[in-house]
């Protein structure tokens, strides 16, 4: 079992990834990949106070509420958003230290060891 | 048409994501949504040099050099790798252009904006 901590992570170049990290990292990828994923994550992400209510996210696309709430929790199953429902509506926030360990991931991967 | 410079992109919590520069954003990290791409990328990441024989490569999976192949085209359609032949080898390196736009795009998103 992999361990995983508040910073936990390195660089993809400081050496290979592991089976198992591999298939936990790859799926949070894979949330992101698709463009209506993103874009709600960067509403989210945007939003005042970091959080956005589903009321606010439907309206921002042409696709049905239900389509939505799906992508809503492909998100929320790969760890990137955490919701909690207040009244009628459910609120949406960022977990940040899921995209930190995926920045932590990717970033400074090439500059570091360039070729002689 | 998105402007790409060397240093582009703002972290998704700057701005809701246009929904171009999301599709662009989004075919890359498809592309980094499988884990046998992940370990390819984090082997090529961390090859000496900042590069990678696909001799190499291929011995380190249980799948055959077509499988490999493949994912390493997507990776490259991707931006996320660049491949040189040299004699009888083709040889991999890292874009970090790429890797680096994305992490920028997922650093900070949460701890930036923290509800009051």
């Amino acid at each position: 079992m992999s361990k995983q901590g508040d910073g936990c992570c390195e660089p993809l170049s400081e050496q290979p990834l592991a089976a198992e990290q591999a298939a936990e990292m790859a799926a949070v990828f894979k949330a992101l990949g698709d463009p209506v994923r993103l874009r709600l994550l960067s509403l989210i992400a945007s939003g005042p106070g970091g959080e956005v209510c589903v009321c606010e996210l439907t309206p921002a696309f042409e696709l049905s509420q239900p389509t939505i709430s799906h992508h809503l929790k492909l998100l929320r199953q790969a760890g990137l958003v955490d919701s909690e429902r207040r009244g009628t509506w459910v609120y949406y926030r960022v977990r940040p230290e899921t995209t930190d360990r995926m920045a932590v991931l990717l970033a400074g991967v090439g500059g570091v060891r360039a070729a002689a």
